[in-house]
């Protein structure tokens, strides 16, 4: 079997700090089919030689067992080659194309990591050079535009070359094994799916919090902010993946399909709720591990009267039989108290209470995704009987320490990494992988991704027309007290504040 | 608060072995109301001092940090006394109740550590004494007769002079900590009554093994039998702790009323029944942790041509709206390959399976009562995610790796021990605490032991008239291979053979 896979921005920032190394990673696993190509494109005057000098500089870099043997680099390199091409020149396509004509490779992999105001006039000039053709696949990375329109332009023009069934949409955390395991917990487990429901659950929490602030981003953070960023896609898939129903087959559509279904029972945003729950935010300055930290406003590359939020938490519900009225709680930032991104399913206490039990009694599911990645699931268990009354009749004789014990929180424990420590794949690798062999599961279809900004679109419209800005809160917190208030205003709180 | 706490058989082996270390623990741990005696009534020539001479060598021989200290004992010390009686001749019980009259202790226990062929006697003479006041409490140890009518003819003879709420059934299964947990965790956590249901478990298999063969107890043995030793009172009662409805409070009659249903709604045997499920065995010599051990028959005080069994397995349903029509499969013996006690819940798999899972891909509860008290949960995870099929329109490419790999077993762990270890009390300080206490929860009540003895007896029976006796089965094995082809006839195993 043969391909080539292409590199455009073959020198870019993200073959560099991704994809190159995600590719010798399947090299070395011995999962990269042998004849096959990788084809760096990019504006530099290189060589074949040259490119594979610099990729070289870039896993010799790589720390520990990872880097590389002379012998197994060697082997490697012979993968590596290289075209000059300036993408905005149309002319420069021909001479690509001319390239990957030499052989006819069985599959033809067309990755754009170049700058995503390029995607829609590159994806028109693969197409004008001849370059879609049923052999070829093609892979955009996020952002795929900046709201609704712009990304339905975008999805637009590449489906004028390419099928649907062509083109894989990178969300990068869907790579995570983490997240990829939500699905086998919850399909291949017989046990959590008579729980999953508006009877057994009382919420849903969705953290995806940061202590990096912008870091050398700043800039290109300023324009787009934490819902753009994280929301719309990233959380989105999470809660497409906890709250899904069950697809009939693993095979891409069927999966899609059912979380297109969530994405577009969202709950509609009103004024009312726009107003009422949803929370933005933007850092001050503050302390991260006991280390002073510049506020936004003050970071290279950002506005000093910046509105951009860094911050958000939001209160949506999922509009069907299986979750009416259960709220779905999603919360994400930068420079908040910890780097943790982890779901909490909060089940509702029991219907009826025989024993006593904490006074926030209710059993709870923590899915870690970072940087833990494993299972807790919290129980009450008794250390010793819980006592009943005494008898009535006899003269209750009440030795000294009979007070009714409340039962006590105990937890079952797992851990993904220990359990499955070398069988692990990154998220890049295995994406990379999953193109290469037409899986299309793990990759963003255009409707999902059209609903999903469709439902953030009313959000980004609101905060436009408001006359406030984002809430302040310190860096090192877990944002701003009116996402505390969100919460508390169904009798509920944040995990950390429970 | 005053109590008299007087041990009837007060030099005997119960009282040696557990009674009076139970109740020197309870002391140590405070929980022994300080107004006490603690009366030993036996019918060697001894008095108070002597039988706290007695005492103190038992719990000198106690080892490590659990040995009294000498101030220690000598305050548990002024607690004992010591009344000489004949329990066979009616004039000695005057001069234990002038001895309990020397105060009106508040409540006065009356514990029968006797020979069971004497409890209806000593019930029928406390009474005559005049010690049945409704001050009185008696505790009554197993075995409670030998069929039906031997219990029955015990429990009315207590009834004439005790009422149902003064009498404390000791069944010790009950006063371990891991089985007191059992309801703590089915109606003190959300999560397990949905799943505790025909739609969701496949069968309930309750395992209680022991290495030990009949050691000094042979005669005793012999004429009893691992049915009415190990099956009638303890596996029921943990058959009924996993099977019973919720109760509607903790209260001692709503919890024995559930339980009573359960074993009221027990399967009736008939001859089919009776001829293919229920499994008995008697060991023969093996090995046992690689020792030589001899065959029962062997084993002194036991008739050698003896029919007795040491092994007994069998199959039942709960004919209810809850568990119709899933097998609970119950299995205890001596001289098996393990010493462990736990319950099994084997879920269904799921209904409809879109990822490949392991042949036995089912979840499972697993409930370890002894010697380890946990939980484990069996769960299935993906090491990577799940892959679905390629996409069929691009030539698929399949990389050298990429054939699906089927979900993995993963575990939930938790230690009760280990989480709870020193707040943990013994089955006995407990037991005798709760007897104090006037709580009947863990005691059993005559109608529920009435029920379990006529579920048992036409087993009994069936043996009686039976042409063959036991099935042989090696000392060191899982007992005879029928119990497994017992299971296996409902296309299930034994955990171990899975």
């Amino acid at each position: 079997m043969s391909f080539d896979l292409v590199l455009l921005g073959g020198t870019g920032d993200l073959a560099w700090r991704k994809l190159l190394p995600a590719l010798f990673q399947a090299f070395r696993h011995g999962s990269l089919p042998a004849d096959g190509r990788i084809v760096g494109v990019a504006r530099e005057a290189l060589d074949d030689a040259a490119y594979r000098a610099w990729v070289a500089q870039r896993l010799g870099g790589v720390e520990g067992e990872k880097r590389p043997s002379p012998d197994e680099f060697a082997r490697f390199s012979a993968l590596l080659h290289y075209v000059r091409a300036d993408l905005s020149n149309p002319a420069d396509y021909a001479a690509l194309a001319a390239r990957l004509r030499q052989r006819e490779a069985q599959a033809v992999v067309l990755y754009l990591a170049t700058a995503p105001a390029l995607f829609a006039r590159v994806a028109e000039q693969l197409g004008a050079a001849g370059l879609a053709t049923p052999r070829t696949r093609i892979v955009l990375e996020k952002p795929l535009g900046h709201d609704l329109a712009s990304n339905r332009a975008i999805n637009a023009t590449v489906l004028r070359h390419f099928a649907e069934h062509q083109v894989f949409r990178i969300d990068h955390y869907l790579g995570k094994p983490s997240v990829q395991n939500l699905l086998a917990l919850r399909f291949g487990n017989a046990l959590f799916e008579p729980l999953w429901r508006r009877e057994t659950i009382a919420n849903i929490q969705i953290t995806m919090a940061e202590t990096l602030g912008v870091e050398k981003r700043g800039s290109f953070y300023d324009g787009t902010g934490a819902l753009r960023d994280m929301v719309q896609n990233h959380a989105l898939q999470l809660l497409c993946a906890i709250g899904m129903e069950p697809p009939a087959n693993a095979g891409a559509d069927a999966i899609r399909d059912e979380k297109l279904k969530v994405l577009r029972s969202l709950r509609p945003w009103t004024p009312d709720t726009l107003a009422r729950d949803v929370v933005r935010g933007q850092y001050g300055a503050g302390q991260i591990n006991g280390e002073r930290v510049a506020g936004y406003r003050d970071e290279s590359g950002v506005d000093p009267a910046s509105r951009t939020e860094t911050f958000v938490a939001l209160r949506t519900e999922i509009n069907n039989w299986r979750w009416a009225g259960v709220p779905f709680y999603l919360r994400t930032g930068k420079r908040l108290a910890a780097r943790e991104a982890f779901i909490v399913v909060n089940f509702r206490p029991t219907p009826h209470a025989i024993f006593r039990t904490p006074a926030d009694g209710a059993n709870r599911l923590v899915i870690h995704l970072q940087p833990r990645d494993g299972l807790d699931l919290h129980l009450f268990a008794a250390a010793q009987a819980p006592r009943g009354p005494a008898a009535q009749h006899p003269l209750p004789l009440q030795p000294a320490q009979s007070t009714s014990a409340p039962l006590s929180p105990v937890s079952l424990n797992m851990d993904f990494d220990q359990r499955f420590g070398t069988e692990r794949v990154g998220a890049y690798e295995r994406l990379l992988l999953d193109v290469l062999a037409g899986r299309l599961n793990l990759f963003v279809r255009s409707d999902e991704q059209e609903a999903a900004w469709a439902w953030v679109e009313p959000i980004l419209h609101a905060w436009q027309h408001a006359e406030d800005g984002p809430r302040h809160y310190a860096a090192g917190t877990w944002g701003p007290s009116a996402a505390s208030a969100l919460v508390a205003r169904d009798a509920q709180c944040w995990t950390e504040e429970c």
